[in-house]
């Protein structure tokens, strides 16, 4: 390494000013959707940006180019050491940014700031029709971009995906799906003819929002999220942003007859924002100090809301508080009532609020439409209708309307295409991820149970956060848990979670 | 101005470049001061520094210095046309900027950023020896920067002064504050001797913050500052920062034993938030859209805090309400000596909290440490002693801690030296402008008892926001008033309201 010592150091120095530009518009984003006024809207978009275009022209420098060619000849030591990992992440990120033409990016970050501001009132007024040609574009320049990042002769999908999930492949996502989803649809079938159903309606009783706010902030403080580096505030859509090191922003929304909704929110953020949390500062701006993939990030936050946050053992620790928190609606709730409540599965419309069992097949669907939206095989106004059977077909049941139908997400509008699989792949890693913490560790459950979360978090983020970009997703998990990337953990824990919720055999 | 048209449209577009850069990093000094966690600090002083460096950077550049040059060698109409206004000011800013080395103006941004963190802490604790170590470096900074800026061989100190009060010398300064140091020394004298003394405890009664919340707001809204275009959050020390059109934050902090402090605290920054969003929008980003000096902009807020706030005509109209508000505390407190709470005076420690009499020798105090300072004759851990020995001399008490002592303020720990006599300038200005009103829109006080705001505001708008930088201060009052700079409104004032609420002669 000693004779790549400078231009390698002058690698992280660039890389790290990118980086903190970056962290710039982050917070920008943040205010903008949490405290900004209306009349600040204008502004705040020149403000993000110039500096898009900003870090968009230092992130294609033909220095940095250079100075990765160079590098990348050159011997760095081992594939996983920190030098190599950085070097091969930055030239991964520089190619696919100069394969994109600036006319094009422009065009996407406008299309995206206008289509977004349609679909949300279009979704308001239910009116697809009004949402519809925003839509078509963002089809075209999706496909567009997506042929300029293609590398293989794969579906056209593969480029959209990797942006996301690097290394990942439509083909790969696919046959884990489907294996998913054989083994859930009977699962939900049986769920749904169980005799012994939780009571619901408990979660929808009065929950005052100040309430609601200590006690979700309490226990995401408990799990391990550190408030002195970060903060909750409120949003109309939940985040995580993690500015950089010392810095983690969270936001939640509050539903005073709705629990679930900004209490598992928290944890979810809150698992986010451990992540970012337990990134190495030293790496911070550079790949080795950056999460792997969406979906890794979202196994951390999927692991504490559900594995954690929904389990028994957690609320037999946090129960009593809750209890004394909403003594009106809890108090003379059982434990047990609560958990069937916080757990109650039935097909929904609604991805955001889906239980454990059926959002995965929300994702599933999404993935499927989106594969034929890429691939040119379904055009934009063709999307209600293939939503809609799509839908009787996986939950036999039909949205009432466009609006809680295939206009639900942002995702399109914003021209997240590829993205959703990440949702789901979130659950898989989570549960294998947590598959492994258990036999490290010991009985998980007995440490839930006495509030002990901290050698899990501790695991997290020696196994995952500390690692950055070390490994690509499918990499990292048999790494952290010997075994290759596989559904079978989700699965078994799904069958055993609520096989014994409703007594199934 | 034809052939002038496009190297001036070519400015234009360049210092609007470089003020929305400057107010990205206004955004992340506002959400430092409002909301950031404390584990954020180290970041945040690096993504402020990096976008002063650029902004400097792009301020600095010689591109623009020819642009600047040729089109201030060509006829640009009037002096006080927009074209020539826009270049004469374009070019002060530049030549100034261009005297700055790189190096000092990144190391003065980041050095801001931690000091008044380190500030911040050190007062809490109170604590002058944790803070001493910065100030020692911060007063090295700017005596180093004022020997950049110095241009004439007057005292280091005009360079300063100069960067917040365009055009005003400390020769100046001390001339206009020992005329009136000369005449409030025996008010305040007069004031301590009279027998008839309102009762201050009124205003230190019970106010609940959520209600001092909601009336600050609305009559921050009833004098004019629009809420759709700002907002108002709670910072450690209040301050308004206007990021461009539409959006203006005003921060204010709660007491709930002192109405005075969020109240008059509220309706202070509410003035500057109305000289902001007074500006000419489509002037935004250039010296004809800015503020003319610091001394205006305080005019502004100390107007609406004083002249109008803590007037008997506008609790005429007010005070109905604020019994409303608080039935416990004002309910059986008659309109004159709740008038009389609200105007007490007394010699005091902490500035911000000071009536209109003793206020300006609170400045008067720091106008003299910050000269010794700066001319190399007071070193930072001489600073308390001298702090306490200087107040005797003013006030006959002495602070009996360095927190409501010399760390009261943030400036010094920012980097804001030079900046504190415009406080006193303001209130100068605010009277002569006032004046100049009464003059021609009749009396005022009719109009503040039935609620009557606008027209004072629209007054302001026109006579003063619109303008931009048009005028330098001094000019600026004589084209308004028709009387050059002169204490002498201010000390009529003074004499008549508080001669007749303390029955002196």
């Amino acid at each position: 390494m000693s004779s790549n010592q400078q231009p390698y150091d002058e690698l992280i120095t660039e890389l790290k000013r990118i980086s903190l530009l970056g962290s710039c518009a982050s917070v920008l984003n943040w205010d903008r959707e949490t405290y900004m006024p209306s009349g600040g809207a204008e502004l705040r978009a020149e403000q993000v940006s110039l500096i898009a275009g900003l870090e968009h022209q230092w992130a294609t420098s033909p220095q940095l180019g250079e100075l990765l060619e160079n590098l990348s000849q050159t011997d760095l030591g081992a594939d996983d050491s920190v030098e190599a990992v950085n070097v091969r992440e930055a030239k991964r990120s520089y190619e696919r940014a100069t394969k994109l033409p600036q006319r094009l990016v422009e065009e996407l970050s406008r299309v995206s700031a206008l289509s977004q501001h349609a679909w949300s009132e279009a979704k308001q007024a239910n009116d697809f029709s009004a949402f519809e040609p925003w839509l078509k574009q963002m089809i075209a320049l999706k496909r567009e971009q997506a042929a300029c990042l293609q590398q293989t002769d794969g579906p056209l999908y593969d480029a959209l995906l990797d942006s996301y999930e690097p290394g990942m492949t439509t083909a790969q996502v696919q046959s884990t799906f489907s294996q998913l989803r054989e083994q859930l649809v009977p699962l939900v079938a049986k769920i749904a003819e169980a005799s012994n159903k939780p009571d619901r309606t408990i979660v929808c009783r009065s929950f005052p929002v100040d309430a609601q706010r200590e006690f979700s902030k309490q226990m995401a403080a408990e799990i391990g999220f550190d408030f002195h580096r970060g903060r909750i505030d409120v949003s109309a859509h939940p985040f995580c942003s993690g500015f950089g090191p010392g810095d983690c922003r969270l936001t939640t929304r509050y539903d005073d007859h709705f629990f679930n909704m900004a209490f598992f929110g928290t944890l979810h953020e809150a698992g986010h924002g451990m992540y970012e949390q337990g990134l190495l500062p030293e790496h911070a701006g550079t790949p080795m100090g950056r999460a792997v993939s969406l979906g890794i990030h979202e196994s951390q936050s999927r692991m504490w809301e559900n594995l954690v946050g929904r389990s028994r053992s957690f609320w037999q620790h946090a129960y009593g508080n809750a209890r004394k928190m909403f003594p009106e609606s809890l108090g003379n709730v059982p434990l047990d009532a609560f958990y069937g409540a916080i757990n109650y599965v039935e097909p929904s419309m609604i991805r955001v609020e889906a239980d454990e069992v059926t959002y995965n097949l929300h994702i599933m669907l999404r993935f499927e439409l989106e594969q034929k939206m890429i691939a040119g095989e379904l055009e934009a106004e063709q999307i209600p209708e293939a939503w809609n059977e799509t839908f009787r077909e996986y939950f036999g049941i039909v949205p009432a309307s466009d609006a809680e139908g295939c206009m639900q997400d942002v995702h399109w509008s914003a021209g997240y295409i590829g993205y959703f699989p990440t949702y789901a792949l979130g659950n898989i890693y989570a549960s294998q991820f947590f598959e492994a913490a258990q036999k490290q560790l010991g009985n998980l459950d007995e440490l839930f149970a006495r509030g002990e979360f901290q050698s899990l978090k501790e695991w997290l983020n020696k196994n995952i956060h500390q690692r950055g970009q070390q490994y690509p997703a499918a990499q990292l998990v048999e790494v952290v848990t010997g075994n290759s990337f596989s559904a079978d953990a989700l699965i078994k824990y799904l069958k055993l979670k609520f096989g014994s919720l409703y007594h199934l055999e």
